[in-house]
């Protein structure tokens, strides 16, 4: 598939339909509309009538639409990107009015819990590819989105066993246009993944945030002054979207709390060897991070 | 006091005498003799023979002892700048060689532990000056120091209550002499303050490190491929010395323990509203980090 793909010189789809124009959604209209080879036209839909009167003043996209019904219903792709606790309910919506053949997508940041409430309104005569594109900012909403987002960033793809290898090579091929590079693999192990390498970071930035904010009004007055001794290393990543992290804990919750109780064992373990004076224990679990460090210069992840 | 220090010209002390030329010992030196106006004369000292010969060929200082004792007989100020298990030892051995009215100072991570261990051997004709410069890079020894490494750097000071106020200023002054901003606090406060800021996100750093390392490989390497997604913040901090930050844990015990028990219940609060699907509860707690952050921001800290 992939070789025939690359053979033709015509644009992957016909007609795109880009459900949620917000910071992911309107980076892959402009991306699509600058690149010319990935879709022949786009479509923009959002329910908020302020987005879509701002997606046409940006010029995003060739038609807007506010009825996801008629967004969707000639288009040979639907993308839905729209925040992750509202994925489920928006694809049930859209798939009966879908034309067989066509592709849903979706580009949530966690799997199991979307597919899960997806699967009973899935039709067999429309493939469906779930996608992680692993990009963004602090900013949301149209104006935030930008051409280049997805270069050099992971997409993360999670067909379903009954997803036609086809349909999930045109979304690879897609994701390569867009910049990224892409990897297939089972939505459960997606979410661990993702439970660990950014859900249970984001979890514990949040919590020591609030932590340091419980404290008497003296130390958390220094706690700001004093910060750079690691303090704001964790804050970085704790200036993200409330709403947006909240969902993605509760559609998460499995893989997040499990990560969470390894970590807490952990912890209570590096506690009780301080409070007995381990020292072989302390040094074990410090050069453990260490070697983590090390092995991420090396992947130049670093 | 300081009236008098900034209105004469000559040096502070007449005889500095540093007490392991590692790191910060050795960046003390280099400050001291580029300077000029801290002392007027240099001495470093050390129990390992490399050492005092590779100080020696570095020219960090005008006499480079082998004995303690000889190296802080004469002085009118003595900088202890072992690691933090040996500052107690090393001090309850020298005070007994140190002159009436001298200086002794030190520069461990921990206050309240150093305290208490040395108390006994505390003389009251020699003042004692206890200094945390919050500095550092993660390399070590006296080759790793640098003339600039505390400018614009905090030094927190714990003057004992019978501190005479002119010894804890001569400190200040010495500092400010090399380039750091300082701050005088209880040393309990001081060891609270740093294990928020800095004990306990090292602690967090290290624990997640050994989390992600005892997944199932496939998943462990995963970990090093998307590590981008908030994870690689985390490593940041956990590439630091093993020995350091067992000193610095074992030594902040009881203020550690207490941060982190503190953070636990937060973490378990969290993950009880995640859980149970408390989205109020979350989106609190988020937006509670994003305040942190943006007070860092104003506070230039970020």
């Amino acid at each position: 598939m992939t070789d025939s793909i690359t053979a033709s010189s015509g644009p992957l789809f016909r007609r795109l339909a880009i459900i949620g124009p917000g910071l992911i959604g309107s980076s892959i209209l402009r991306r699509a509309r600058q690149d010319g080879t990935i879709a022949a036209r786009l479509v923009a839909c959002d329910i908020s009538p302020d987005v879509c009167r701002r997606v046409a003043e940006l010029g995003l996209a060739d038609e807007v639409e506010q009825d996801p019904l008629r967004a969707v219903a000639d288009a040979d792709c639907v993308i839905l990107c729209v925040p992750v606790g509202a994925i489920a309910e928006v694809g049930a919506h859209v798939l009966p009015a879908m034309k067989p053949g066509a592709i849903l997508s979706e580009v949530g940041s966690t799997k199991l819990s979307i597919l899960t409430a997806l699967a009973p309104a899935l039709r067999p005569d429309v493939p469906f590819v779930p996608t992680h594109p692993m990009a963004g900012t602090e900013h949301s909403g149209p104006d935030a989105g930008f051409a280049t987002l997805f270069d050099d960033r992971w997409c993360l793809l999670t067909p379903l066993p009954e997803t036609p290898p086809a349909a999930t090579d045109l979304i690879v091929e897609m994701w390569h246009r867009m910049g990224a590079r892409t990897r297939v693999m089972d939505p459960a192990h997606h979410d661990r993944v993702c439970a660990i390498v950014s859900h249970l970071p984001h979890l514990l930035a949040f919590t020591i945030c609030g932590t340091a904010d419980d404290l008497a009004d003296e130390t958390r007055s220094e706690v700001l002054d004093f910060a750079a001794s690691g303090f704001r290393d964790f804050t970085r990543i704790a200036a993200s979207d409330p709403v947006m992290w909240r969902d993605i804990f509760l559609n998460n919750r499995e893989a997040l709390l499990e990560m969470l109780a390894r970590f807490m064992e952990d912890a209570q373990a590096m506690a009780r060897a301080i409070r007995w004076g381990d020292e072989e224990f302390i040094v074990d679990r410090i050069e453990r991070g260490r070697h983590i460090r090390r092995s991420l210069i090396e992947n130049r992840q670093a």
